[in-house]
């Protein structure tokens, strides 16, 4: 599949003030960037440095007053969507460091709390079949509305009052996963299918040796997303985050097949 | 500074269950392990894999029973005490991605809520003369109460209560040091001084291009620390981590100058 | 039903302490007491004051070093069990004042947040019939496990966690009843059934004009109940509520028919 | 002094909608009401029930569509501004019921993890002495910011984050004192002093056998408060509580001395 991508970004700054922007596609697997371009109105000290997971751009600089950001691509996905009930998992022992690390609770995913719910509510499924079933169960379980979760939300808050948007849909299934045995993680990704059109947020778990993409909003797919970067939760893939107080004037994100 | 350490642990687990150990020090500047050896009774699949910040050893193993660990080691510590009115902060866009990392909030450090906290009363103070003053401010604030604190305690409870052990005093270091903007992680460590003896945690924070330990406690400092491994806060550097119920027997750490 | 009830707790203090006791059975409709007697080893300042819902009796009195309480009680329950579902529940605008302060959240209630909850998992049912079909979801979702909750724990953690002992299956139950709009609140009970034996909290819903007792845990029903408290959550029914360092020593509890 | 009120809110309901209305004036001791006048548009069922602590009144009622309310009064206050230096504390064993129940942690109030706090940083202060402590402590602390926090948020955030409006304020001040062993609760009121123009939020603490009004806004003082209602924390003193969906179409509070 392709896509033609673009990401408008507005924001004030009422002093210097220093931030991370993370809204380009990240060089990976199954996907290829045919072009982009990243443009914004002055800064200074603009600096890349590689995503928080070997994996990915961010960008520091440092703006005051009116901010606009534009970020234009061109990218050819080839990824295939999983077939979830042939993947197995693997055995903890059989983890590499980097997944590892995945498996443990992180600011948005206290997966250490929801060991007594997943075992008992998926018990009998391991690998792929209960990832699935968790995605289904997140799905049907949750309502996505606007408005009713914020940056302090986390998957226990969002678990309880079953509702939310794309990042605490992720956030739970994180949780679901991490309290499973299996790693699990957050990628921030563009996909022609988000409603209303946004920057969108799923979940990735590592079975078989590999990461697989899942949206437990059930408004995509992997073979349909491109991939911008991948943390342990939202704290790690935020589009922006500002060290100093910044005002969003606008943000408009256009995704389209080509 | 030569440290000769022991560490026993001895764990009941019912059924064979898969766990992360995390007990023998780092191949890292500063220390130069002399000798050091593992022993286990008898269990399956034993792998060491990475710590999770390219620092550190984990073992993954699956015990059933009775499981006895030992870990013996002889250390050489060459690491200056930080002079902390001397060190700098780097500012955000001078910050390497891994240290940009450590700058997010994590499960048990909550640092986006301590921004106002930190800005009012460190207020004027930057880089390691502002470290050194939310060090004092902690230790002066906290009392040390074993048993207050519990495996689901936050910086942000912590901070509230003010009490806890050595892994609290670190999280609300951590929180203060990340929402000061200077990238702060977890350490564990064996030191001579802890009383009563045991597993220690502490802060590490980024100054100058360079991480710097600091323990909050006041019970030691960087130059009579032994390196185990380092994570985001508690939960990527528990000396034990288990995937399904584990009861401890016994446990004794002894670390003494020779 | 006839109770006899022998309760002993046994608490050093190792400075004057207030404290406040609440175990005497409650004067109230459904019970009898044939006879009762409260016996403390020596203490400062012994008042008794009414329960915190005009209903039971707690006593504030000051101790030192070692403490000694026993209560005996001899009681004739006649409380019908309620049949669910023949109750229908009042609308709002037909709540008492009294009735109407328990549909709001408390300390370990906040059932503000269970709100989605509820009406998508119970849609469709009303009044005593939702009440039981609560009360049989909890039953069956939960696991009793001594130990795996604490003084801090509120009906959210609880219901993520799914496991727990009687006061967080009340919380979880006063939760669900205030966010259907059904006001709530917690009874500390002697029971005969209680395994093992302790003092017992379930809830008290309020359908058809009046309070009915309800045990999630499902270890007893309110025909067998001797009633001493009442309060919006377990905050407000302790039966020590010490202003000072306490430790227990030891604590029986003994309920049996005659 | 004599105060003017105006108070006018409307409301969208887009389904018959059962609300809990409390904006009218209390009968109370320290004021007397001249006249007072409550016009809502055509509700169905509209009931007054007494406030939640035998003080106030509240209003069942059920809308739908466009609810307009006003409510108009004159109030002459007569109560002196607590000379706090002189106002001694009442040893628990010496308060009445009524006061016991309000030392205990509520929703937004958490007391119980606030001892060690209160204990260490008012240190050697008493009664009115301690509490006028504790509200120039939360004065000086914290900034005054109007969308900092919201329906969710407790005094433990407020704590951590030092901002907020004057509910949290009011429910710091209360967790203080509770924590101290001094009852506490929150009274909603209309003040001639509040900017912007708002119903208002302040903690009510017993003392000397009786309960005194204190602002820790600093916004305004005793004398000047015409009280509404009294609760544990904002949780029980809602100008509007509302079960199903409700919109805020507009707001506004005028109080004037004449």
């Amino acid at each position: 599949m392709d896509l033609r991508i673009e990401a408008a970004l507005s924001y004030d700054f009422d002093a210097p003030t220093d931030l991370l922007l993370q809204v380009e596609l990240a060089r990976a697997a199954g996907q290829n960037i045919v072009e982009d371009a990243l443009f914004t109105t002055p800064v200074e000290g603009f600096v890349r440095i590689d995503g928080g997971s070997a994996f990915g751009t961010r960008a520091w600089m440092q703006a005051e007053g009116r901010l606009d950001v534009t970020y234009r691509a061109q990218v050819t996905i080839d990824r295939p969507d999983p077939d979830w009930a042939a993947l197995t998992a693997n055995p903890p022992r059989t983890m590499t460091a980097e997944a590892t690390s995945f498996l443990m609770p992180s600011r948005y995913c206290p997966s250490d709390e929801f060991e007594a719910f997943v075992w008992a509510e998926f018990d009998g499924l391991d690998g792929g079949a209960r990832v699935a079933a968790m995605r289904d169960w997140i799905e049907g379980a949750f309502r996505y509305v606007p408005g009713t979760s914020n940056s302090a939300t986390t998957a226990r808050e969002s678990f309880v009052q079953r509702q939310g948007v794309c990042r605490d849909y992720a956030h739970v299934m994180i949780a679901f996963a991490r309290a499973s045995g299996i790693p699990a993680r957050m990628a921030s990704v563009y996909a022609p299918d988000v409603d209303p059109p946004d920057f969108h947020a799923v979940a990735e778990v590592w079975l078989e040796d590999a990461w697989h993409l899942i949206d437990a909003t059930g408004m995509t797919t992997a073979s349909r997303m491109a991939m911008i970067g991948i943390g342990r939760d939202a704290a790690d893939v935020s589009f922006l985050t500002s060290f100093g107080m910044a005002r969003m004037v606008g943000q408009k994100v256009d995704v389209r097949p080509v």
